[in-house]
């Protein structure tokens, strides 16, 4: 090994590292724009809901929305939508799913949850505003960028993605899983629901922004997504049993604590790892008919697997 | 005052109370259908939805989608979309309203509240999904029905009906004032909101369903919307003052009980009836660009001010 390609690698990953650090600017701008529109006399739950979504986060699913549309040739403003989208709906499940009601969860993100911070009613309806509000973002008028097909399908994308085919859906069969001993294939199927559908989502919904609706793209880009999605999920299951909570920004065991089966507590860390190194092999195996175009999206899924926080 | 005109009003009376019900059973097969959709795993969630949606209920939104649309000329099967999307949305509303950490109520329509009947989580659960089945069922593709344009327009609409500027909106001021005396203007306002949006809202459907998108009747329609939005919630508040709980299905009093400011505790009966027959005056009066068309309409306004349930 010769001390080139090291350099090469590093040089790649903080270009990597960058480009996701843009998105991430990129996206909180385009939120903090969807939530300040002026509602009087609803102060609290605008404040409710700018405290939920802005300010913190991976962004994990609006990267993905930029990657795959930039990699497909859509310009940036067209994502933008889509983008922050699918954030509005990872946030609306995230403070559903910390209510007292559902896991009952004190801090997300290293800060109060919602219905820590306000109160379980205001919790309840950010969430239902935000979802709203996620449909009428994708489905605002714009003189340029993709057809009102294309966007009609990425509603039908995000409303499948969301409803009981897949994050409510999904939400349902982990509640009634606390306490019980699921096979794998029953937790694959949970964590696809979950976690995943909304991951595979994101990809989707960057690929129709590209003007990609259908052929050998965006059926690899599909099968990338829901595999990327899994993994992502293993990792996230992973992290929770043997994760730095420094980094982490969370303390770890609290699917133990919630008696949740996770891939780990049901197949062991070993076959967790693998599976999740699997996964990432297929899901870029899937990327094939991209070609060069498919670049990002490797990185990405490698810095789904590896990533320690 | 002679024998004939009084048949001709309850035979026309007899044929729109006819006309209304076939609207109510159609849209229940609708909902039926849209409900019905195999998830493997997520039993208990999609028996709850159906719990909550098929089998009772005025059905008052689809039937403003439908005579709305007819009225436009709008095929049937074109408004089967839109009259299911705003009940489905109307019915999330209310299992999340019934929720103890909101109203807390324990029976509706004669039947235990959702998460009375199965547990909070689910009834969470059950309103998160509604919703985007709601924006699934407007997003369909139709090969015939209205364009793609038309129909992101719907869906525009409907989200603005449900989110911050309507239903959430409107419920977030509910629960900030309860126990709090209001002045008649915020009480409009936020009847306008949690509940006249929606219902405005479906009034708009039916006309984007038939193809009117703009122009003088739509305005009109706009207006009517919005003002028997307004009349159909003083209507509300006055049965559940003076109502009878054999004809309702309901108890009175709850509004009371809860300490919630409504039209009636703000301003009296006397003005609370006033109002309402004021708003469905200008609601008629906001009519005069449809012509005849407007007959059913008419006697919709009409049947909403002196419903006794």
């Amino acid at each position: 090994m010769t001390a080139t390609p090291v350099t090469a690698d590093v040089t790649e990953a903080n270009a990597f590292a960058r480009r996701i650090a843009g998105y991430k600017d990129r996206v909180e701008r385009v939120l903090e724009r969807a939530l300040s529109l002026p509602d009087p006399g609803t102060d609290r739950l605008g404040e409710a809901m700018r405290y939920s979504v802005l300010g913190a986060g991976k962004r994990l699913r609006p990267t993905l929305v930029y990657l795959t549309g930039e990699a497909l040739g859509a310009p940036l403003p067209q994502l933008d939508g889509p983008a922050a989208a699918v954030e509005l709906i990872h946030v609306y499940s995230l403070v559903h799913d910390d209510l007292p009601a559902m896991d009952d969860d004190d801090l997300r993100r290293g800060r109060p949850t919602c219905h820590r911070a306000y109160d379980e009613a205001t919790a309840i309806l950010v969430g239902d505003a935000l979802q709203a509000l996620a449909f009428a973002v994708l489905a605002e008028e714009s003189p340029s960028g993709p057809s009102a097909q294309l966007r009609l399908e990425m509603i039908r994308v995000l409303a499948a993605a969301t409803g009981t085919s897949g994050m409510a859906g999904g939400q349902a069969v982990d509640l009634a899983a606390v306490g019980r001993k699921l096979p794998e294939t029953a937790i694959e199927d949970m964590h696809r629901r979950k976690t995943g559908a909304l991951i595979q989502g994101s990809v989707l919904l960057g690929a129709l922004a590209a003007g990609v609706s259908g052929g050998a793209e965006l059926a690899g880009l599909e099968r990338f997504g829901a595999d990327i999605g899994l993994a992502f999920q293993i990792q996230d299951d992973i992290l929770d049993v043997e994760g730095d909570p420094a980094v982490l920004g969370k303390s770890t065991g609290a699917d133990a604590a919630h008696a949740k089966p996770t891939y780990p507590s049901t197949v062991g860390l070993e076959r967790a790892r693998l599976r999740a190194r699997e996964l990432r092999d297929t899901a870029i195996g899937a990327l094939a008919p991209l070609g060069h175009r498919s670049a990002a999206l490797v990185q990405l899924a490698n810095f789904i697997v590896n990533r320690a926080s």
